[in-house]
C-alpha cells in the first residue's frame, strides 16, 4: 500500500517505452515508487492532487561544485585557466568547512527550486557538502576533491578514504559517497592508481574531469604519448565505475571506449560554452550507446545549477552546429536529465516513475501562458518550460517542496549566511 | 516633474558608459524617461518602492512571428524545409483574424512575463496582432507577411500598404508600423521593388528574412549569381531602414555590407540551432559595428519568447564555439537584448534609461537563491536570472505588470480562447 500517492497528473514516466499517462498516479512507500498507473479511485495513503502538472522523475545534476555557488558572478567572460589562477584559487584557497555548508545550502534552494532532486558533487570539505545536501532533503553523492601534486597529497587520500569509509559504515539512503580525483592533469599515474585501488576495493565510484580542454589533450600526448582518455584506460581507471565530467576533446577511438566500458560522460554544455572550452560530441556518444548525463558544473562557470536549462541547451547546441535539426530529441534531452544521468553517476534504480525505483520525484505547473496550449508535454518541458514551474519535490518518498514552499531549509538564514561567506572570500583574496 | 518615480532599486542604465546606480532612481513623465540618478528623496509623483530590485529597459524581442504561440510545440526535431511545408504551413492555411488576435495576446502574456516590452512582429493578418499588442500595454512594431508568388500578391501589397497608411494617418506611440517582405526567395525581385519604393515614400522600415539557411544562399547564387545578402544590396533594399532576421549564411563582405548600411540584423540563435539552420558570426558582426538584435522567431521554433534566455545564449555560444571565452561579454548580451535590438529594429530612442528616452522599463527582483550572493549584477542577470524574476513593467510610463500581476490582460480568457484556437487549427489541417 502507498504512503504517498501523486494522483491526477501527466505522468511523464521516462521509462523504456516512453509512456506518458493522463490522469495518471504515482504510489511511494519506503522511499520507492510502488505503483504507476491510471488515478485508483479508492486507495489509502497521503493523497496529494496533481491536476494541471507534469509529474516526473527529479531532475540530476549529474556533475556540479555545489558551494560554488558562492563565487557566483565573481569571474566571467575570462578563458579557463586565468579564471582558474586568478581568480577562483585564490578565493578558494581561503574556504572554510562552514563556507562548504552554507554555498551548499545556497546550492540546495537553488537546485530544489529547479527540480534538481540529485547532485554529484565534488568539492572540498566534502563532509560539509554532504551534510548541508542531506540536511536540505536532497540526494547527495559527494565526493572531496584530490590533488595529487601537493604536499598534503597524501593526507588529502587518507581523508578522502576515511570519509568513504565513515560513509560505508553508516549508511544514508540518500548519500551515494564517491572519491573525486580532480584531473589527469592534477593526478599522476601513481597517485591514480592508489584512488583506483581504494575505489576497486570498496565498490565506490570515482567522479573526476577528463578532456576538458584542447591544452590537456596536447599535454597529455606530451607527457604520456596519448590523449586524456587513451592514457587513463591504461592507468585502469576504467576497471572502477567511472564518472567522467566534460569529455569535450575525444578522439573516436576514445569516445568508443567510453561507451565500451560505460563510463558515465558528464556533459556540461554550459560551463564548456562559457569558459570556451569547446562542445562536446553528444550525437556520437549517444549513437555509441554511451552512459551520458548533464552536469552544470560550479555556478561560477555557468551561472546557475538549472538542469531543465542545460537539456535544453542539450537538445538546442547540436542540431545547430551539425545542422541537423533531428539531433538529441526533446525525449533523449529529458532523458539525459533523468535516468541517463542517474545511470551516469552509478545510481542505475534513479530517474524513472518505474515501481521499484526510488521515489524521488517533481511536480512542473503547466497552466503558466509559456507553456500554453500544451501540445506536447515533453516538447513544452524541454524547449519552454522554466525552472520557475516546478512546484513540487519528493526525495525518497519525502516532501521536499510543496506549492513552491520548501520545507526543509530556512530560505533568508540560509541566504543571510551564504551571502556572508561569499563577501568574506572575496574580501580575503582582494587582499 | 516626473509623474511615476521607480526608486530605490539599482538602475542598470545599459547607456554608453554603462552606468549601474544603487539606490537609484528612474523618474518618467509624458512617455519619456525625464531622470535617472541618485534616489530623490524629495519630489512629487507616484513613487514605486524598487528597493531589492534591478532597474533595466525593457527587453526588445526584435523578431518575432507571435500569433505562433498557437503551435508552440507543434512539431520538433524537424529540418526546417519539412517542418514549413509539412507541419506549419498546413496549419496557418486556416489561420483566421481572430486566431491571430489570440495568439498574439498569448504570446503578450508570455512576454509581458518575461520582461519583454516591445516586439517586433511578422505575421498573417496584422492588424490584429497590433491590435493584441497595442491591448496588452505592449510596444508592437507590427508587419504583415508579403510573398510574391501568389496570384493574391498584388492585393496583399496594396494591403500592407492600406495598414502602414492607416497606422501613419493615426499614429499610436506604442505602435510602430514596418513592410514584412517574407524573404528573397518567396519574394521576387519586381515585387521586393514595389515593397522598396512603398517603405521609401513613407519613411517605414522593412522587417525580412535573410540569410536563414545554406540552401537559400546556393538558391540564391543559381537565380542571381550571387548570395542573398549582396543581391539584397543590388536590388536596393538597404536604401530603406532594413531589418533583418537570421543572416548566419554570410560572406566577409556581405558582413561588412551590413555592417556600412546599418543594417538591422536580427539574430535568432535559438531558431537558428533548433531547425539546424547554424550560427550567425555574431562576434564578427559586432567588431564590424554592424546594428544587432536578439529575436526569439516563432514559438514554433524556439519554443518560448524569452530574450533573457536569449541573450544568455548569445553569450554562451560563441565563446564555445569559437573557444574564445572573451566573446559576447554579458554587458554585451544585456544590450542586445535592450539598446541594440531596439535601434536594430528602428528605435533609436528605445532600449536605455537615459533621459529623453521612452519609458519602457521593467523591474527584476534580485532577492532569489539563484541571484545570491549577488556580487554582479548584470552577470547574474545575463547567466543566472529567469524570466520569472521579472516582476513590475512599464511601458510609454504605463504600467502593465506590478508584483507579477498583469494589469492589461485576463489572463484565464486569453489562454482558454488560445487553446481553443490551437486546438482547431490542429484538428483542421489533420483533416
Amino acid at each position: 500500500m502507498s504512503d504517498l500517492r501523486l494522483v491526477g497528473g501527466t505522468v511523464v514516466c521516462l521509462d523504456a517505452a516512453r509512456r506518458i499517462l493522463l490522469n495518471g498516479e504515482v504510489g511511494c512507500s519506503a522511499g520507492r515508487i510502488d505503483y504507476v498507473g491510471p488515478a485508483r479511485p479508492e486507495a489509502a495513503g497521503s493523497i496529494v492532487d496533481c491536476r494541471g502538472k507534469a509529474l516526473l522523475p527529479g531532475l540530476v545534476n549529474a556533475h556540479t561544485h555545489a558551494a560554488m555557488t558562492l563565487l557566483r558572478s565573481y569571474a566571467d567572460d575570462m578563458p579557463l585557466q586565468p579564471w582558474l589562477e586568478t581568480r577562483i584559487w585564490p578565493v578558494e584557497a581561503h574556504l572554510r568547512p562552514e563556507d562548504v555548508y552554507w554555498g551548499t545550502q545556497l546550492a540546495a534552494l537553488e537546485m530544489v527550486r529547479a527540480g534538481v532532486t540529485c547532485f554529484h558533487d565534488m568539492y572540498w570539505h566534502a563532509p560539509e557538502a554532504s551534510r548541508a545536501g542531506l540536511e536540505a532533503g536532497l540526494r547527495v553523492a559527494p565526493s572531496g576533491v584530490l590533488i595529487g601534486l601537493l604536499p598534503t597529497s597524501d593526507a588529502m587520500l587518507s581523508e578522502a578514504i576515511d570519509f568513504v569509509d565513515a560513509c560505508l559504515a553508516a549508511p544514508h539512503p540518500r548519500r551515494h559517497v564517491r572519491f573525486g580525483p580532480h584531473a589527469p592533469y592534477t593526478v599522476p599515474d601513481a597517485y591514480l592508481e592508489k584512488v583506483i585501488a581504494a575505489a576497486a576495493e570498496r565498490h565506490v565510484p570515482v567522479h573526476i574531469h577528463l578532456a576538458e580542454t584542447a591544452k590537456e589533450i596536447h599535454d597529455s600526448i606530451a607527457a604520456h604519448g596519448e590523449p586524456t582518455v587513451r592514457h587513463m584506460h591504461r592507468v585502469g581507471l576504467f576497471e572502477v565505475t567511472t564518472c567522467a565530467a566534460h569529455c569535450v576533446h575525444l578522439e573516436p577511438d576514445e569516445l568508443e571506449l567510453l561507451a565500451a566500458k560505460q563510463v558515465g560522460v558528464l556533459a556540461s554544455h554550459t560551463s564548456n560554452l562559457k569558459l570556451g572550452c569547446g562542445i562536446i560530441a553528444l550525437p556520437d556518444l549517444l549513437a555509441a550507446g554511451a552512459v551520458v548525463g548533464l552536469g552544470t558544473d560550479g555556478t561560477a562557470s555557468n551561472n546557475n545549477l538549472d538542469i531543465l536549462e542545460e537539456a535544453r541547451l542539450a537538445a538546442l547546441l547540436h542540431k545547430g552546429v551539425r545542422r541537423d535539426a533531428t539531433l538529441v530529441t526533446a525525449w533523449e534531452a529529458l532523458e539525459l536529465a533523468t535516468w541517463r544521468g542517474a545511470q551516469a553517476i552509478g545510481l542505475p534504480d534513479l530517474g524513472r516513475l518505474t515501481v521499484g525505483y526510488r521515489a524521488d520525484l517533481i511536480a512542473v505547473d503547466l497552466s503558466a501562458p509559456h507553456l500554453c496550449p500544451g501540445t506536447n508535454v515533453v516538447s513544452d518541458l524541454v524547449y519552454a518550460a522554466q525552472a520557475s514551474d516546478v512546484t513540487d519535490m519528493y526525495v525518497g518518498g519525502a516532501p521536499v517542496m510543496r506549492d513552491r514552499q520548501i520545507l526543509t531549509l530556512d530560505q533568508p538564514a540560509v541566504l543571510a549566511k551564504a551571502r556572508e561567506a561569499a563577501q568574506r572570500l572575496i574580501r580575503l583574496a582582494a587582499s
